[in-house]
């Protein structure tokens, strides 16, 4: 099995050097990720400036594969359409340094780059280790979740361009209680933030670090992975709302031609 | 009424100004945008850098609004939870200079600040102008038709939280035929990438310009745009799939703990 492996902490991030030990147990892994650390830039693409890539090697001076001065989306165009031999069987995005659920996949770049996957038609897996204290974190434990996750996905044979979102609940918080399979919590966190003055007399904002999820619901990422359980949600990426659009085609709406 | 207008290309930039003027015969119009272009941007948040803010005026040297050293959805964030003195009515994204239409939805600026603003349960519209040779647009007669498109969303009185997703067709293709309600197409576009050699020996990668939709389908938003209609989508943010997710239920997951 041909696996390529990304995500948005960058290259030299601890998470996906953990990941990659325990993927290379199911096939063989290249490495496309970001030169530098993108979280939380969603689905952005490089359209206006170069993206400049160079090789990289591993601790034991062997390929790794490429880093991309770009972002993760980026990666995975790059990786699928001119940097890889051959087409990857699967793409798998992490493990991403904190949780990806409810409408924080939304802001995810791990998350974004499994999508820019499954555009490709490749089964892609984004996979986020929570935390609850600082770093660091111990990824090579939570890899051997990931990549047993990851094997139990790939033996079911998921229809090609199938996505997955796979959370690791925080090691600290105990053993892990099971696996659940679970829609996204889309319940909106409540925002804070934090208003100062610069020493030029700006006002600035901090975004607060603390998020609370007002509208908690059992069945969901959110909560799952809040009670010890490893989630799955399947993903998919039309974010026509069906149901309105059936409605709305009953509308009559007009336009008058300006001159 | 009271509008908060924002977009991905910048306060400065002529979509807003252009746009703004034809909101304000709707309503109170307040502008919360980016300092500078965020283009393609999708839904990148701010969470580790301060968003620094400056109060901008416009042409007559009334006040306009805000610019925020962020991204789309920063300013719609800090507008609702900062900002505002009064929760805005309706929040409008754009208007984009280039069409948000197909898979291009997800890596846009635009629309991602208008699904933050449905996150905030405002009817939030996101509006993007198609061009077909280079600028400048004619965003004045652009935002006759937005306006209008706009006004009928609101005389719907669509339930709070609803997001649509609105397309110009390019002026200098000839007079709009209509508007269609339409499904966002979700084939992924044919990339492209030239690889080049710097002065330095480094490779890099310029992303194509000649982006094209190989699975064209009628009814969808960038068949209908190209065939000169006004598009309405209807968007959600929830990424499950839920046919998938029922499937998959039936499946058992097993965890061995690790050591």
């Amino acid at each position: 099995m041909r696996i390529l492996l990304t995500n948005d902490d960058g290259i030299y991030a601890p998470g996906i050097r953990a990941l990659r030990v325990e993927l290379k147990k199911l096939g063989d892994v290249i490495v496309v990720a970001p030169a530098t650390e993108q979280s939380a830039v969603g689905h952005s693409v490089t359209l206006l400036t170069p993206l400049i890539i160079s090789e990289v090697l591993d601790e034991s001076k062997e390929f790794l594969g490429w880093a991309v001065e770009g972002r993760p989306a980026d990666c995975v165009k790059l990786a699928l359409t001119e940097l890889l031999p051959e087409p990857p069987d699967i793409i798998v995005s992490g493990m991403n340094a904190g949780s990806n659920a409810g409408i924080n996949v939304l802001y995810s770049g791990t998350v974004a780059a499994a999508v820019e996957g499954s555009f490709f038609r490749r089964t892609s897996i984004a996979v986020s280790l929570e935390y609850t204290k600082p770093k660091p974190l111990d990824f090579a434990k939570a890899s051997v979740y990931a990549r047993q996750i990851v094997e139990q996905i790939i033996a079911m044979q998921p229809e090609q361009g199938s996505l997955f979102n796979v959370n690791i609940p925080a090691l600290e918080k105990g053993p892990i209680v099971g696996v659940r399979v679970v829609p996204q919590n889309i319940t909106p966190y409540l925002e804070t933030y934090d208003r100062r003055i610069d020493p030029r007399g700006r006002t600035y904002f901090w975004s607060g670090s603390v998020l609370s999820c007002p509208d908690p619901h059992p069945d969901s990422d959110v909560d799952a992975l809040a009670a010890n359980y490893v989630t799955i949600t399947p993903l998919q990426f039309d974010l026509t709302d069906h149901v309105r659009l059936a409605q709305l085609k009953s509308q009559s709406f007009t336009i008058e031609n300006a001159e």
